[in-house]
């Protein structure tokens, strides 16, 4: 039986339920997904500061699922935050959800748009699909500026991310659209009949990623960069 | 059920059953993979004269597949021939064996090395690690000079490509290691054992792919560049 | 006397007439060109499944050249299809006509534009300008939806390309514009008086390299990836 | 009078106390510098986890200098940890010393070579220089193999240093050396007498950058990316 | 005492003035600034001939410093002309205004957008942009088209500069405005102020570069390419 | 007839009259081709000082071709000086000889490598392969360190020049080899003999080149970038 963990690094547990419901549903009959919400740090992600505060619980949660024996890790947030360090502490893969989705719209066609909910989260977004080498299928990020945990609150949420979505495809001539937040996954399949193109969530795509390798019993290469990192005597705080 | 067909675009039948033997081996319960031989062409793909000539006979097959109703497609020679011209006649999802191989490879770590066949074969790797926005993880590509057919049969052969992998890892500094023919698939998880880092075969990597593909609903966008060929009488041989 | 042949990779007579035509207008007094015709395939290239299929042709006609002592080729399609194959299979230099107009267009300024025939061949021209080289001049591809066999028939055509042409050059801000079609070849020289913009095509292009390359003695390197390729018992179809 | 904190994110206070008497040493009459200590993580930055854990240490001593007033922030670890998020925290600029050291380094030539502490923080290394725009003047990468605190107690650290520094410039054919640890400013004179060619020290190239900056009265701009991120309620550890 | 001398490759003494006036206002209480004029060559450039033709007299001028020992040097105009043979003739730095405003900017965000004079100077800075890696944080490159020397005159002049700007930002989404010309230098301030965006002028940026790498003892690497040019008879006009 | 000029852009007669004789012996019958001799300026160009020196000559060579009705122009050195500039003074098309070599070895396989004088230019070459988007193909730049003028007198130049490219096509994998001085065009055809590579020459390259381009009656583009520089009154010296 594999394991995977997918680990929402923000606090508000409503957002990992909805996000390990869509990991539950694509895993095979071999495969338990659990959701696990960052035990401390902010309740959503949405600048630089945010991102860089929920890694230490992210990093805590993955510690945690060594001991327990985890085969491998989904990092729920489409800024992909800590995926290094993770990559270190875990024995099995990690993989992000902006680099899964980025890397599964590549496979449907010459570029795809990405939709996003702030703009000011824009420019992580294409440093890492520049770091991803998806730069070149990315044709464009699009804010909808819907903040995160108003997708799950807000009642024109999904009909202003569709609308998003098909302004994106016409405006970029792309052939499929990436969904740049998790908090839009279970969004996804509606979107993609309403628009008629392909549309990807990068839980479903993470989550899959990561079984795939654990099938195959790729890890991250451990002889180098990502070796384990030297324990030391840190100051608490 | 899915229904994947695993297509080795050569002629050698002996190829094509260690293939699907390799696929089949990490599908899921769901899945039907089947490996097809293309039914004209080069007995193996060594040039680009040999990758150019084996397409007619891979459409063919995906042609036949369509009629079929086959979920999706992998094209087993790492030179990923035909795959644009696949994408277009396919309803579903088509990944080449060095695409999935250098994507899976780039979750591993921050750079990989290929080692391949022939080194005149050394150039197409090398365009197609950029075309998939690969060649910032690729890290060298390396020969070990056996014939394509000759994997199957020189006693030695899985020592030398073993050596070559091994050599690669120590002068490029990489994380992984992608094999770069579909003959070498069944070697895989001995090299991987003997030197000690991950090691990537296409053949697994791609029919993984094409089964997350198939099962998140997602196959090529079909509004632009990739949708149906025009149908036109063409002038017979 | 230099011999060039100029393949016209789909079957259709009449356009390699055009083709050869325009080729022989530019051609030295010491240079015979010859268009030639695919035997086989389809009747015009605007797929990825078009362009493909059209490839055992053009090889066809390059080993019979070959047999009669051609001392070069340029292949009469803006995808430049099989250009890799033909050049191990040719003793002399071969060279596509997307290839040689996007190299001419940079020596005219410091970006061109494209002007092609239908949206769904962009991709395939993008891709061509970045294995050349000629992305960092290339501002853009625009298609004018007029299918590569209307060209000849269709009254308004030149009309339609023309105005492409002269908005091309003013959205992109360029110095010159590239004709995107052998079928565009004798437009060229109206084109360019109408706009006041050099305007380049494809076919003399390629037709002065070829000459220009058999004139200094030069052809495609065969000590590494453009060797003959290793002769091989093909399984008919 | 301008301030200008640089800021150690790692908790050895020795190692400040060298950082802030080389920063201290090129400041302008016009700037007071002080060396702050991160209060919490880290002893010394050597991993990807080491650096993520480092940086809410950083972003607490930022926020405290946002409180006093101060103008202008030194990040004093060549991996430049919260680099974007102390951007957003403060109003005036943020300069990492690798950032700093590889643009100074670009003006002095066609290309230098970076020498750095330990082989498994090359991978950051190489990734801020692509960031930074720095690549293609980063010739290599290369690693001494002295852990971060040993620089300061080896007492063969700088002669091993300076081997690799003139090594560096021999088989990269560079025109300058860049010191890749705050840990090593101290050496920075030293070495260059001893090699003959330019070494620049982040700590001192970050500083001045900063005075400079603060001169112009330049700050990050805060109208996008790199607002104020919006306060949230955090859940504590 | 540290001596800079900001060279205006043209031969306009009014735009010198103006040029060394903002270049004293940042200088350090330890820096003598002077501004030197071109003695022979165009009183403006807006041309790649006029850049062309004002390289000799920028030499002439850098090699009279050098006599006089000035250490270092800013090349006063936003085509850095003449980059390259000054830093082969000067001992110390020498540093263009388009660099240094190129590289400050860079430190304020994630892009910056350059407003300059004439729309056929843009491809000079845009191949400038590229050269310094800067190409990556250039989003636009924009002009506003007042002749150079009209930037003295014109009472409009700092108004369509100033709208320029505004609307750059606008339509880039950038963090920062380069001025793309010596000439615009006094105008800085009142542009920032005006538009509510950090704006960077050359003139100082470069002032403060060089001050720096003086500051540092760090000037051109001189063991390769920009070792002093070999000492010849040159042909008189 | 087609007038071209082929100028030596330093001021060294009996290097203009080799460069003549190998332009002319490629030329149609249609062509007459003219070797002219930079009337001031340095002897050779071995530094970025003698290049900016040797444009003001160049021009002025341009300039009375203009007055002539001269058709095109080459540009006889490596560095392909003042290539802009003359690209707005002349009508028609003018051309480099690294311009041309390196285009035109592009065509004979996936890459090649450059054999020049001196290290110190190898910078130089660096710089325009990427200007010209030819560094994809350019695999090495390799240094004889045989000063210009030597090329002419050294007996054992000829021999060196052959060794050193025969050594870089084994270290670069290349399929083609150019020559990076105009001085050596004269021993092309026997290197090319000896080593049984491609070697291309950019004297030859770059008259084929206009040759061709004036036969399509192209020039370059003259409505933006290149359009002829404004007039004025420039200081004397």
């Amino acid at each position: 039986m594999k394991r995977i963990w997918v680990v929402n690094p923000n606090t508000t547990e409503t957002m990992t339920a909805g996000i390990a419901h869509c990991a539950q549903a694509v895993a095979g009959p071999g495969t338990v997904v659990v959701g696990v919400t960052s035990p401390f740090g902010p309740p959503s992600i949405e600048s630089h500061y945010d991102e860089a505060m929920s890694v230490p619980g992210l990093l805590d949660v993955v510690a945690r699922g060594e001991q327990e024996g985890v085969d491998g890790y989904v990092i729920a947030c489409f800024g992909d935050p800590g995926l290094d360090a993770a990559r270190e502490v875990a024995r099995g893969p990690v993989v992000g959800i902006a680099e899964a989705a980025m890397h599964t719209a590549s496979h449907l066609g010459r570029g795809f748009s990405v939709v996003t909910t702030l703009g000011r989260t824009i420019g992580r977004a294409a440093e890492l699909s520049e770091r991803y080498g998806m730069d070149r299928f990315c044709r464009g990020i699009h804010a909808c500026e819907i903040p995160v945990l108003d997708l799950e609150t807000d009642p024109m949420a999904r009909k202003i991310v569709t609308e998003a979505c098909r302004d994106a495809v016409e405006s970029d001539g792309s052939d499929a659209v990436v969904l740049g937040c998790a908090g839009m996954a279970e969004m996804c399949a509606q979107i993609a009949d309403d628009i008629g193109v392909p549309v990807v969530d990068g839980v479903t795509a993470a989550t899959l990623t990561v079984q795939s390798l654990v099938t195959m019993g790729l890890g991250t290469g451990k002889r180098g960069e990502y070796a384990p990192p030297p324990p030391k005597r840190y100051r608490e705080r």
